[in-house]
């Protein structure tokens, strides 16, 4: 794989790109998280909207800029709604991100992500134990290349890869495993990201980077789990092209 | 219309009224803002209750002092809880909120709302957008003239009217716009004041009033729209006579 | 009943146990207060899970350390998680915590709560009004013995007992009372203990003094409920034997 040049101007430029936009990113996310993921769009300048209803959910997709496909807390109206919303999205050629939450800790649900990846998202973003229930190297590259799509995996240290170009971020800070919905948020942001620029590998690559760092700023700011929460979005609105310089990208 | 004569006695009373009438709030609302809202109730000093259950919600209502009836994420499970709710509600005699979130963005919701008006609500808590939507004029006026009922119209300036009287209240903070569940907030607390006081007009500029000037006075102590959020409930929870010699009504 | 002995000790281990084992705890429980609830179990060093899909629960109540029953928001779909999780928790003998919100407000609710009892919790977390609902007698102990479980019974201060140990607890917080899901949260950290300490009786003890003593330390450095939620879980966070001090156990 090739080694990335460096990010930082394309990274700065895309979040003002974001910015200017104020995409509309539709969410179908678990209910543990929806709150704290419309917060994270919303301070980084993106519109969330998140209704799961059948009759809805198409004409919401259709005006959205972006869709997230999380497969958390997944009941029968979540998994219609996903159905309907992937295809819209498709239809109009919008970007979608899938989430495949827990996939390791349930048989069912790991089937019904393998079904949705043959919908093509644009991106995956997961954490290791997610990528090891999908992909029987584990290895993220091999799925990119398999499902033709861009992985975010995430962890200690992200790892973006569309199966030809390859990065890793090494940003971040422990307290994010100790706020639920920050892989969740982290997901809605790449789709949020997807929306203004169409290299998934360098939107995936954007919006780990900003996530990433803005946690690393916050982690240095909090006295725990709570504080960080809310230092986390106030980074993320007030995130500069100086924080940004903090990305430890290789 | 008539101009508004000085409303900071009669708000700073109401206000006054409703921590010790601590008054129990039934909220149909989406489930990104239950929690946020259940805690700028609390933070008033008022009593949320959140249950859908066909069964259990007439019961409730029943026992509540006010209703909120928020179309976001409407599903099923939902509106099936709205007609029951509104019928208890209307039965007893309690005040009801109508919040028609994005109707503008989902024609069988826009429909919904129409057909809930025709209920009576007390009042109609709504952003610029929804208005459209729902009254062909634009005008707030004209909505509260033929829906019987007072408009909470909320926004850089609020306007509150019940088509013979009108204010604008030119508080709040633009940091209100990016933190999730603030217009549902502000729905819920309409509804908790129009508990206390039968005059709906006096009781929606009491509500927007109070919750515009807690969200100036807490965006003048806010890093970003995570700190705000915290903020904002602290300032609700103490708010007091002084900081509404702040509000600017006409 | 006896009088407890000096607590401390245990609770330090018991807290120390817990953050060691890093368990699982499947949350049953209304969307309201999810979120929160999470955050709490991450702070403190467990893991939540929160899916209520009937398909997916067996599973994830399987792989679980100890199950939470909250009754709030109860609708058709969490109904059945509830039946499908209770069995699977007695099955492979995990300890589960029924918390029966609101049952003093809906008699099918109280009814359903009654039925569940039947199935064994290890606990049972409420207030004084839920405990009237489920005891003609009003008395902790008098449900303990009957239902062979041991209550923890929340209020002003609290009381554990199993019917035949009684202890209370006066530490806590004004505040956790303007902080919606405070209770719910209380339940699922007794189910935590609960997976690392097979008394009941003292896991109960040693939830609800964490608990209570982290509320005392977090309510004196918050300015109103918004910063107090936030310093609530930081405070679970870092809360170690010296803070634990603070524990009013007789």
């Amino acid at each position: 794989m090739r080694a990335p040049e460096s990010e930082h101007p394309r990274i700065v430029e895309l979040l003002a790109r974001l910015r200017a936009a104020r995409p509309r990113v539709h969410c179908i996310t678990n209910s543990v998280a929806q709150a704290f993921t419309a917060n994270v769009l919303l301070a980084l300048g993106a519109v969330p909207s998140m209704t799961l209803s059948g009759e809805e959910i198409g004409p919401f997709v259709a005006s959205a800029d972006a869709l997230l496909v999380n497969l958390g807390t997944l009941d029968a109206e979540r998994r219609a709604a996903v159905a309907t919303a992937v295809q819209v999205a498709n239809a109009q050629d919008r970007p979608w991100v899938l989430d495949p939450v827990f996939v390791d800790r349930s048989p069912p649900r790991a089937e019904h992500a393998r079904a949705l990846i043959a919908f093509a998202p644009r991106a995956i973003r997961l954490n290791a134990p997610e990528l090891a229930a999908l992909a029987a190297t584990g290895d993220a590259g091999d799925l990119a290349r398999t499902a033709r799509t861009t992985i975010g995996l995430t962890g200690a240290r992200d790892v973006v890869t569309d199966g030809v170009r390859a990065a890793s971020v090494a940003n971040g800070h422990p307290l994010m495993a100790r706020v639920t919905a920050m892989g969740c948020a982290a997901s809605a942001v790449t789709a949020a990201f997807l929306s203004v620029e169409r290299d998934a590998y360098a939107a995936t690559l954007a919006a780990l980077t900003v996530f990433g760092v803005a946690g690393e700023v916050a982690g240095g700011r909090a006295a725990g789990p709570g504080s960080f929460a809310s230092e986390m979005l106030d980074v993320l609105y007030g995130l500069d092209a100086g924080m940004l310089r903090h990305a430890r990208i290789t």
